[in-house]
């Protein structure tokens, strides 16, 4: 079998992870690497150390090839700081802010973040998830409508004409994540498998009243007085958190279909939850649609092009 | 000055902390002890010697005083277990459910806690919480209307005629400790001064579009973009999770005024968000109402009379 030519290296470069992919000239993902060594991982700042380690033997192998990063590797913390730009943004605004990475004589890029207005007033900022959603876009033919990017904080989408103009951050998993590991309420939980029917259960508390602070309460009392099993609270607070974060976001954003792009686990959740309610969902996994939005953007971009 | 008789010896025993009173005939503190011996720090369930080492002395020097108990000492994880029982419940119906410990000839009594219908359907229960209302109710005549109890975990109460009817518990003080030394917005926060106008901030955000697991965003954003001191981060976020259960309380238990009882910082700034919507309220010290509650209940349990 002959190897396609290597036309990007791209990286999406986040907190925890670091995600790379050997890209064909028509975006075909030739290979993938993951690393646990997100940007919070770097010491010294030596991004340049975790880079070569990562995919220093592609450098290598296909010396023509351009690099283009996305994610928090251009923030402030990052290697380079590839500023936040304001909406309404689509690819051909994203590629023209690309940050250039001085290193040797190749083209190196990083994507910067976007800034736009909270719904609740204020700013909301993104970083990373703009290349994942140029990637679902150009993957689905999307122009328009709503994409949500469940997730440690999720990330719900307007497009229009094929540009980003909304977008809305939810911390709905990173609030589950610190009621389950430091509150009272992770002390009756088993496992953290999978219970759709307790799932289902906390989306449907998610509507009752009292609000988010109170109804939290519940996974305390439903474990206590065993009307749910330990092993299904945890999917109960998943339930309950996802069940409010959808009820909001679809008040700023409704749409009959919602394009949702993050692991299977994750959308397969959000796709249940509003299926429940009627609304059709196309769930798009985070990796292919990252290593697209990249190979999206460099195209854009020119990069490694004469 | 010759001391009063000791007519009871009265101890609110919490997870965290136990305090202890000594009280007269007329529920006057005579005098009071905090440790930090909550049943979470009492090993081996030796619970008989953290209470001997906190009152042994008072035991001793008053042979005739009984003794009262409320809190998690009466949980299943406590020294006997006082179930929870059911609304509504005045003083009447709790002293006529106290749980005798045996000790010696000593009349020994823990106070049962509550249980009745959460907002969100299903159980809500408090413990401790109980004895402080009865408490309050007596130092300001009160047999009808709305309490507030901030906290760890808030609770709201309703009264008709001198019975505790209807109770909702909010997860506001725990959620709070957890997002600031867990989350992602603890990390821009500087130390935990009061700010009245970051606080008054957080509560006019609590009102905007988005819902809370969106608004929670902003302690992160106000912060990156300097719209708020790192110095202000925690009270903007103490602001955004006390309106939420403000606002999601009086939906349910609305009233023009409000008898708040805890720690004087946390009913200053719950007082100050009700006086903003019109609310009128009064304040009592958690510690006060407890004492007095003790005093309440073992009187009318006639404890240690013939």
């Amino acid at each position: 079998m002959i190897d396609r030519p290597t036309a990007l290296i791209g990286l999406d470069w986040g907190t925890s992870n670091c995600r790379a992919f050997r890209l064909s000239l028509d975006g075909a993902v030739l290979e993938t690497r993951v690393a646990a060594q997100g940007i919070l991982a770097v010491t010294n700042g030596d991004f340049a150390g975790a880079f070569s380690r990562l995919v220093g033997d592609w450098l290598d192998a296909h010396e023509m090839a351009p690099v283009l990063m996305s994610g928090m590797i251009g923030s402030r913390q990052g290697w380079v700081e590839a500023p936040y730009m304001r909406l309404p943004a689509g690819a051909a605004e994203i590629a023209a802010s690309l940050v250039s990475i001085p290193l040797g004589g190749r083209a190196m890029r990083v994507a910067p973040g976007l800034v736009g207005p909270a719904l609740s007033g204020g700013e909301d900022v993104m970083r990373g998830e703009e290349t994942q959603i140029l990637g679902a876009m150009d993957l689905v033919h999307m122009s328009d409508g709503v994409l949500c990017l469940p997730g440690t904080h999720s990330k719900w989408v307007e497009l229009r004409n094929g540009r980003i103009v909304r977008f809305a951050t939810f911390m709905t998993g990173e609030v589950y994540a610190v009621l389950r590991a430091h509150s009272i309420l992770g002390r009756l939980m088993g496992e953290d498998a999978h219970d759709p029917d307790a799932f289902t259960a906390g989306l449907a508390r998610a509507t009752a009243a009292g609000g988010l602070l109170h109804q939290l309460f519940a996974v305390r009392t439903e474990g206590l007085f065993e009307r749910i099993a330990p092993s299904g609270l945890a999917a109960f607070l998943s339930g309950l958190l996802v069940g409010h974060e959808i009820r909001a976001a679809r008040a700023a954003m409704p749409g009959a279909r919602i394009v949702l792009v993050g692991t299977a686990a994750l959308t397969g959740r959000y796709a249940a939850a509003l299926r429940a309610d009627g609304v059709s969902a196309v769930e798009i996994a985070g990796e292919d649609a990252a290593a697209r939005g990249l190979w999206r953007l460099a195209d854009e971009a020119r990069l490694g092009r004469v």
